[in-house]
């Protein structure tokens, strides 16, 4: 069993073990990562691992509370710390934690709309469409113009931006990265409901 | 296909639909309630069903960032909003999401901690408490001693309380339900911590 010079270095990282030790635990455990590292604590070598890796990303953590009834967190990211402390970025992650409070999307952006949600939707809009008696070869066409809709409504990168509805939430991102200079991504967010 | 006046009310609640329509969208899809909000959002009647059923818990939703670069949201139960609207439970929610942040939690409870990671944990403890060459008779005992520390650190409600250490979070939670009379319940909490 070969083992890379990378492979060592992730397992030193990710443990702070040295590198014969971490060499010779990805070794007992074929290259598996995760078994290394379990190899590692079984010798006593390793804490529970709690450290992940470097960080790479910079950018603010947004939170935005509605009556403490509603409650969104989003993780907005650039690529300097300069970036994350200037006011108008700030703004734009607290924008963006109202806008989420508002109008409750399901996912960032479509690419995480799963493959059966999308077949469910399709579904149910050609039903509804052929249910008007319009010709089968229409039927695509309006599928589709129901499937951006769809997205519009449950993507928030996709939605009217709430505080400028003639624009997207994308475009208004896309005014802050032109405006900064640096690429900024919307990474995560989640959304509470109190008893939902 | 037997259809109960229960499941017709859920739809109605679910949907806002009339309850002829929800009684005939379930026997279509043979009592299946997912499958008769499709057969209602086909006929038009339901659109895009976020409504959720009538709210029953009370409490509050409590978030905490620290330099904006650590987030942590959480949702607290109570019984009535006279509590949620307490400064003194209010306080106890800004405890609890400062908590998550300092002591990076993983689970709130227990029950929460899956069969496989429980077998992984017990395997490693039991391989670490061989090594020292312990007799086999001592090592259960050694394995559960190491499992409940495990608890005491991955999951919330067991954690030494940040600002008391004496006792566990759930022992602060448990003094104001006294101090309340009503039951308090951490229900779900996310941290995010930025490029992680």
């Amino acid at each position: 069993m070969t083992i890379t010079a990378e492979q060592v270095k992730e397992l030193r990282e990710k443990t702070g073990v040295g590198l014969m030790e971490c060499k010779s635990a990805l070794q007992e455990a074929r290259g598996d990562m995760e078994a290394a590292i379990a190899v590692l604590r079984k010798r006593g070598l390793a804490s529970v691992a709690k450290k992940a890796g470097r960080e790479t990303k910079e950018g603010l953590i947004g939170t935005y509370v509605h009556n403490g009834k509603i409650g969104v967190m989003v993780e907005v990211n650039c690529e300097t710390d300069f970036v994350a402390r200037n006011a108008e970025f700030q703004t734009l992650v607290k924008d963006i934690a109202m806008q989420i409070a508002a109008s409750d999307p399901r996912y960032v952006r479509r690419e995480e709309v799963s493959e059966e949600t999308l077949a469910s939707e399709k579904d149910i809009y050609r039903v509804q469409a052929r249910s008007t008696g319009k010709p089968d070869d229409v039927l695509d066409k309006i599928v589709a113009g129901r499937m951006e809709k769809f997205f519009a409504e449950v993507c928030l990168l996709e939605q009217p931006f709430v505080k400028n509805p003639d624009i997207s939430v994308k475009d208004h991102v896309a005014g802050h990265i032109q405006k900064m200079g640096e690429n900024i991504h919307v990474r995560r967010f989640v959304r509470y409901r109190i008893g939902d």
